[in-house]
């Protein structure tokens, strides 16, 4: 654990150090629910190469992450009957990204939560890096959530 | 003239029946100013392919689509001075997509813009589709924006 200081909490989740709820892992990347979700079912996906910045990656990498954001978009309509998503990329610091490794967002969007959305978008945004506390519930319903997702992977 | 209302505004831009300011054309996809930025610089990078959703497209073209708005971000921040940038792509109708054609947004973040930003991000959510109005000063602003991005792409 000598290097903890210098790796990010992304790092120790791909080690397996940190707990995370996986709905895909592969070779470049790995993709699990954000704690803080924007709406229901908020996946991240990460690659396993640990840079800050798009710009630090690989074309290759920078290509299978968004052909994976995808995959999982569709698999969040089949499996939590979201009807469209966001695919958002905060690249660096000044763009509100909180972990220095890079993750695209897959943030899906249900019928008639535009107003609920807007203001967890406008709340995540404002309190940046802010978590939830993280109760039972909370817990099981992320748990729930991405083996739905991941059942619905094709 | 015919095909007018099933055509995307998007697809009129590409033909050329309208005006935009392009930072760059290729075969694969076009990249011109958003005509209501989110930040000075918000730049649309659009596949010519003229489908709604990224399920749509084929691999290579959501591939092309992120690393072209990759080069975009990095010639935002040497031409115009940014710092960072978000890439958005709303996929869907219920995700806030306003223009049936896929498209990543390419927003440029500058030091010391958090709250301008949020109030802006909230209103583009907020306001879903509402143009601002085309002031001369508005459209040269855009104009030399283009411009700048344009010479900083490599």
């Amino acid at each position: 654990m000598k290097l903890f200081d210098r790796m990010s909490i992304f790092d120790h989740i791909i080690a397996g150090d940190l707990p995370a709820n996986f709905v895909h892992r592969d070779d470049i990347c790995v993709a699990f629910m954000d704690i803080n979700p924007i709406s229901p079912g908020h996946v991240l996906v990460v690659p396993r190469l640990s840079v800050a910045t798009l710009a630090e990656l690989p074309a290759e990498v920078c290509s299978h992450l968004l052909l994976l954001g995808r995959r999982i978009g569709q698999a969040q309509q089949r499996g939590l009957g979201s009807a469209a998503q966001h695919f958002l990329l905060n690249d660096g610091r000044a763009a509100s990204q909180t972990v220095p490794h890079v993750h695209l967002h897959v943030v899906p969007r249900y019928a008639h939560d535009r107003w609920r959305t807007l203001a967890k978008m406008t709340a995540h945004i404002a309190l940046l890096g802010r978590l939830p506390k993280m109760t039972p519930e909370r817990l099981a319903r992320l748990k729930a959530q991405a083996e739905a997702i991941a059942a619905a992977m094709t």
